[in-house]
């Protein structure tokens, strides 16, 4: 593995969309039981099926740690590749690379990493581990990777389209516990100049109660070039009625970097989903504190799927919209199986299903 | 990761030569302080040296631990591949699976590790995390493994020529620590069974003090077909000259799985490398016990290098037989580089180059 001093643009080097073709995808063990209610034992069940349904059309690698190793070996299907790899918690989509490719080549790009904002907001501490992943899955696959680790960015944080378009939203980028000293312009460039794209889309707030400072891959992604889902509801009284709105005010409003204009599907969000007191008596704690509060609501939302070659693997509430959630994403993906997961062993985390994956475009 | 729960033979499978061609190689990061002399930097210096000679010619893989990862990552090139693995020391020619192919596709054969004796004269424990690792290795390399874990066999106690012959000692293979309910007819039909081999060579001892119960990877080794290097002393008080003599009784009287007889070549042993007073303070205890005795004799022998695609890794001793075991090896790998690495730093921790490498074989 070496690292490369240049940027992916200047090299040809791009960020293909998720809905473009698999190599393959990576995922982390849960363990830690100050996240997952319980020991993690039902958080690494549905984990489970998040990696059955993806492995069946892409080369899934599950990292987990020397303890959990053994486990996870024996509970994820034979065709699943596990490697030991240590971690701080197991959010994929914000510790592994950023992949780019010219098309012929793979490699990764190293964000720095601080559990969603430091010493500031912060998620936990210390976060060494998860800032470390990036670096070691470019080795374990043997890519070359550029260094970006002086700049703070989850790759739960972006979303792009694979022709030059990148959504975001303020409440994340411009947090003050990531890169308080760059500007917005600043921000952007980075992004322009590593992801490739010339076109970011600002959104300004995401899903209501989002821990990682309100990521756009939990409100809003792309199915397709122009198109979209936005997690959406139309009740005026709850807390996500404004974020949505607005969002869809900005989508309406803009082009993608090639001028075109966004079709947008709104996918209404379940019923709030609460921490209940069962959930906070099977958490340890963190730093002598509890880390959930009974009646504390969840970022729950269906926009947090994952696209694998054959399958959109997403996430389910037990809450009336569930049907009317997976109606519209087996009309939006029509040549990809729909796999409705039982989510809330994993949004108890505080995350989704994107949140726990990372997908490695393929290359010739 | 499948298990196959046939046999290599029956499948077509077989044990290549370590001087065919090599796809790579693999290796782990020394780091356990009872084991290797002022917590293990000489030594980790020295399996750099050897790591550098290997990824010239074939990938390499290099395991670290959690702990010793980046120490690794920045002591190694940028040409070797650096992955987290646990385990309790470093040989990876003990732990690391046997590769087997049939041309086309490879295998790996996981043998139960014990720690060269388990609980009757084994050499530390626990060892459960060494034993583990074939397995893990297999699932890395995402290829399908023989499971023949309840057998107790270290690479190092096998040589094979690729051509129906195996070589190995009684010391090791028939001690009382690792298969003592199988005859040596049962054993001789496992070995034959998975290396796929229709020829044993039984030698009777290997290297004075080799504490793996004289593997003979230390004492004789393949260099062609029909072809082997003999550890050697002339001198009659050597407590080395009556095994070597024995060894090359047999040899001589023997032919290999083809009819040919043997050429073989003696490599005369370096003069008795002992064990000193600094080195023993240099070593942490185990179990409240010293590890090393100075005055202590190492089992010193040129026969335990690597043969890597274009080169012979071998260890010299700083030794007038250096030069010696140079030329021989020079002349007996015509087409590879000879490259010599001072080896002490190694041998102290019980083994040396070959020890601490496995070969994987090219495959189409």
């Amino acid at each position: 593995m070496k690292i490369i001093s240049s940027t992916p643009k200047k090299d040809g080097f791009y960020m293909p969309a998720e809905f473009s073709p698999h190599y393959g995808c990576i995922m982390i063990f849960p363990e830690r039981a100050d996240s997952w209610t319980y020991g993690a034992y039902a958080a690494r069940k549905a984990f489970v099926k998040v990696a059955e349904a993806i492995s069946e059309s892409e080369k899934l690698t599950v990292c987990a740690s020397a303890k959990q190793y053994e486990n996870a070996r024996r509970m994820l299907p034979e065709r699943v590749r596990v490697v030991e790899m240590s971690s701080n918690d197991c959010w994929a989509r914000d510790y592994a690379p950023t992949f780019v490719t010219n098309g012929k080549e793979l490699r990764g790009i190293n964000w720095g990493f601080n559990a969603w904002g430091g010493l500031v907001d912060g998620l936990y501490f210390p976060w060494d581990l998860d800032d470390k992943m990036a670096r070691k899955l470019c080795d374990l696959y043997d890519i070359d990777m550029y260094d970006l680790s002086s700049f703070i960015l989850e790759g739960g944080s972006v979303h792009v389209d694979g022709e030059g378009t990148c959504i975001t939203t303020e409440a994340c980028l411009l947090s003050k516990g990531r890169n308080p000293d760059l500007t917005k312009v600043e921000i952007e460039n980075f992004l322009c100049e590593y992801l490739n794209v010339n076109k970011v889309i600002w959104l300004e707030n995401g899903i209501f109660g989002d821990e990682t400072n309100e990521h756009v891959d939990n409100i809003c992604t792309f199915t397709a070039p122009a198109e979209v889902v936005l997690a959406w509801t139309d009740d005026p009284s709850d807390p996500q009625y404004k974020p949505s709105q607005r969002c869809f005010e900005i989508l309406s409003q803009s082009t993608d970097a090639k001028g075109r204009p966004f079709k947008i599907h709104k996918l209404h969000c379940p019923a709030p989903v609460l921490v209940t007191e069962k959930d906070c008596e099977g958490l340890d704690t963190m730093d002598f504190k509890p880390t959930r509060t009974a009646g504390e609501r969840l970022a729950a939302s269906y926009v947090n799927f994952y696209i694998a070659n054959n399958a959109v693997v997403m996430p389910i509430f037990d809450d009336p919209n569930d049907e009317k959630a997976v109606e519209l994403l087996t009309n939006l993906f029509p040549t990809r199986k729909i796999v409705p997961v039982p989510a809330r062993d994993i949004l108890i985390g505080g995350g989704n299903i994107h949140c726990i994956t990372q997908q490695i475009p393929l290359v010739e």
